[in-house]
């Protein structure tokens, strides 16, 4: 990954991973194919991760769509926080992927804003919601989210936590929550 | 932008770009002493064009920041709408660059990003927006709206200005504008 990040895919050699890793080339060969599939591995298993971590913390949040949708986020952002590498090679790197890899991204990918869009469209169905447009909310919510990979570095001042709670009120209020339903 | 949409920056020679343009290399080098300088153009013109149409566009509201606010994302939107290219070479051949072409995007970016912070927080100041996160809020609204670029083409069911409309919407319920003067 730190190789990906500082040179970019095509740049980044067999033996440049293997030097960073400590290993010698033959025993990278050993584990991975090609130089595609530890790009596929890395994408992969982020967005899996990231699934799997979101749809749990909505299952675990009982059956209100503004304490789902509060789960939803922090969880999200949680991930997105200090992710930068991942992020940056997610956004970046998906030409050097091959078929194969782009189907797999691309399904978990789909599987990633049906989860976005399933609490949206429950808030909008349970009345909690007001917002005339859940499947651009849906995916406005997830973009603000994914964007915080991008600043909070830069931007010292805030606390993990201090960031998260500010993301899951903004996308409470894109949502259209009522403001005393919120707190 | 063709080329390096398709291939990448770095598999994209002088030759495929001379090639693609129906020109000869020497020609091309004419016009540019190296690929990284076409890939500074492509990426500089594109936020010069936006950071300029924006600002126009915020000029032109009058002083409520609610209508500011509806003509700065609509602007935006509508610049990413059909933007793929160059949104997709933004996001990932910034390595491209070199030390300078690097700065000038840094600094259009941040141009771009106090053109957001403004009106939210013009409009918090005037108490149209009861948001209490400006900086985030100002953030996220500029991330729902780049992220139009990623999905409005395969989405073929609404119209360019049905899109705008609605991240219009969502952007005003993110900045916590109340709902009746939203309309």
């Amino acid at each position: 990954m730190e190789q990906f990040c500082a040179q970019g895919f095509h740049a980044t050699s067999m033996r440049d991973i293997a030097g960073g890793a400590g290993m010698t080339v033959a025993s990278i060969y050993h584990h991975f194919s090609s130089k595609q599939r530890i790009l596929e591995e890395i994408m992969v298993s982020s967005l899996r991760d990231s699934v799997t971590s979101t749809r749990a913390a909505v299952l675990d949040a009982g059956s209100s769509a503004t304490a789902q949708l509060r789960a939803l986020v922090a969880s999200w952002v949680g991930l997105h926080i200090g992710r930068q590498p991942e992020a940056l090679i997610g956004a970046s790197e998906l030409r050097g992927l091959d078929e194969s890899g782009r189907t797999a991204v691309d399904t978990l990918r789909r599987e990633q804003a049906r989860i976005f869009y399933g609490v949206v469209e429950h808030g909008v169905r349970t009345g909690e919601f007001r917002t005339a447009f859940p499947r651009e909310c849906a995916r406005g919510i997830a973009a603000m989210g994914a964007a915080v990979a991008s600043w909070y570095e830069d931007d010292g001042t805030l606390s993990r936590d201090e960031v998260i709670e500010r993301m899951v009120q903004l996308s409470l209020d894109a949502a259209g929550v009522e403001p005393d339903a919120t707190n």
